[in-house]
């Protein structure tokens, strides 16, 4: 459509100045997906219900293409660049182990623009192979954040490829926006949204969507305790980047980036904070219970819901929970 | 709403005479369960639709009450004996190891009645607890037909309660019929509706469904090899019951019955065959490509779209898919 405001030539900046994205952007991505995207489901589960107390919305971004909300930002960014036929030509680049990847391979393949995806050595052979399967060039690189910059760097500069981020990028912020858009669209009322945070772009759009449409609606971030930079930066009011995380919640291991970072700090109401053992069992209920196959970054919404300090509403409260993704190594698979 | 044509007393009937369900009566029993179950999703999956060279139209009844179509039946039969205070009052009894037991648990506990279930001694235990859960008084038994069967009469001359049986019920026919309902009515244009076979309560009453209201679409019962009565039996021409069954299909164990076999003999067009392979990697597409969490009964309906002697129709063939059910015990997840 018409994200054109966003020239892709240079380093990604804001429409809107002072925040990544606003909700004109976020809405002008709702368009431009529209064709490619699926407008995911909202479900519910009336055991976990009463488990929580409260109506929960299950926002279900593991029936979105490629398995996770990662699709919705990858497209809005991609299709940015295809309004360039010079950058088109050139195509895209980015770095992931995971979602993103498969995401922005997608994206580009759709565009018929050429890709490139730098992954560390010790990414999963399904997901690697899903990126190729796109028709995307996979380049390997040591697991460290140096090792993959450098990488990154050195293929920008041969190829000329457009750097799409997987968070730290307005145009992404204002895809993953498109899921709170839909989900506020669609359940009247909310309480709380409530969405994982890693690097901060699924939980930044949904902080932007929410607070323009539903002032009231409180926006609350779920983390692992094992890569809680967003509930350690929020309170010492500065951006304090996450060092080894530990965590089975993979899509959350980043840290919040200087896009994402203000929207936190000034429209997300609260970081909560869950343990792996919380996690798993978040994970379990929305098997088992709910039958939703979901990865463990969106058991972890579930898991701060259950949390005793989950702000509690008047009954019966509403809360939307963007269940970010269903991407699981099917081999790997125990419960112990 | 009006099930009174048929008598709890005595023993199940068909209101119709020569088959145990009509249109009318699956019609009807829709009206009776709408206000208590789900309306099932229908969803799709073009990886999977791509590997079968078909639209493939998925009905999600793993997100039906108690995680399976069970319900629909389990809920139309109990309500026809709610209609009888003095019956009502005696309760419900059954057999069941797995979904039927939970569905009629619940059902019961809906017209607050009292529910017996006979679960071999070989049930999971997680299943036993869901039952109990409900409300319902588990009594044990011999893992045999046998001692099932006496158990059963035993406690049906005690306690005067009345036997729903898992699928030879037209009751239960009727109800398990609204599944194909809901599907003929969400999408247009089937070339054909598949839904597995064990007992046949499900593929008796999607085929009366279908051949009533779509002549035209083929309805195919999907069964695994090991268990594969339905098969033999249509082959024959007369009832084969099944002895000895193998395998992980758990929901499919069971034979053909009175009410179940001249509808499949007379309204179903092929029964397929699947061995435990095909079920298996059917299942790990659902998981893995659809993020649809399903039981291996219900990949077994996948597994037979796939098979190469399904029925090829013009492109794009339509393909209604019915998969009965998401209850798989976690704590047995390996990928081999």
């Amino acid at each position: 459509m018409s994200n054109q405001q966003f020239n892709p030539e240079i380093e990604p900046r804001s429409s809107s100045g002072e925040y990544a994205a606003s909700l004109a952007d976020i809405q002008r991505a709702a368009l431009t997906i529209a064709s490619a995207a699926h407008r995911t489901p909202v479900m519910t589960c009336r055991h976990i219900d009463e488990l929580a107390g409260a109506r929960i919305f299950f926002k279900c971004e593991q029936f979105q293409k490629v398995g996770s909300f990662k699709f919705r930002g990858a497209y809005n960014a991609v299709s940015a660049v295809a309004t360039d036929p010079a950058a088109a030509q050139r195509g895209v680049i980015t770095h992931s182990s995971g979602n993103h990847a498969q995401a922005l391979a997608l994206a580009a393949k759709i565009f018929e623009m050429p890709a490139i995806v730098v992954m560390p050595t010790s990414s999963s052979p399904v997901k690697r192979a899903a990126v190729i399967g796109y028709g995307a060039r996979v380049v390997d690189c040591e697991p460290t954040l140096e090792a993959r910059e450098q990488t990154v760097a050195q293929l920008r500069q041969q190829s000329g490829a457009i750097l799409i981020h997987p968070y730290n990028d307005p145009r992404i912020i204002a895809g993953q926006g498109t899921a709170a858009l839909e989900l506020l669209a669609d359940v009247e009322a909310l309480d709380a949204i409530i969405a994982p945070v890693g690097g901060g772009g699924l939980i930044s759009g949904t902080a932007i969507a929410t607070k323009s449409l539903s002032p009231r609606t409180l926006v609350i971030a779920a983390e692992p305790q094992g890569a809680d930079d967003a509930f350690r930066s929020k309170q010492a009011g500065r951006m304090i980047p996450q060092t080894n995380p530990q965590t089975i919640a993979d899509g959350l291991l980043t840290s919040l980036g200087k896009w994402t970072w203000p929207i936190v700090r000034d429209f997300v109401d609260h970081v909560l904070t869950v343990n792996e053992n919380e996690i798993r069992a978040a994970q379990r209920l929305l098997w088992e219970r709910a039958k939703l196959l979901t990865e463990p970054s969106s058991a972890t919404a579930l898991a701060a819901v259950l949390r005793p300090e989950f702000p509690r509403f008047a009954h019966p409260a509403r809360i939307g929970v963007i269940l970010s993704g269903g991407n699981v190594d099917l081999d790997n698979i125990f419960w112990k």
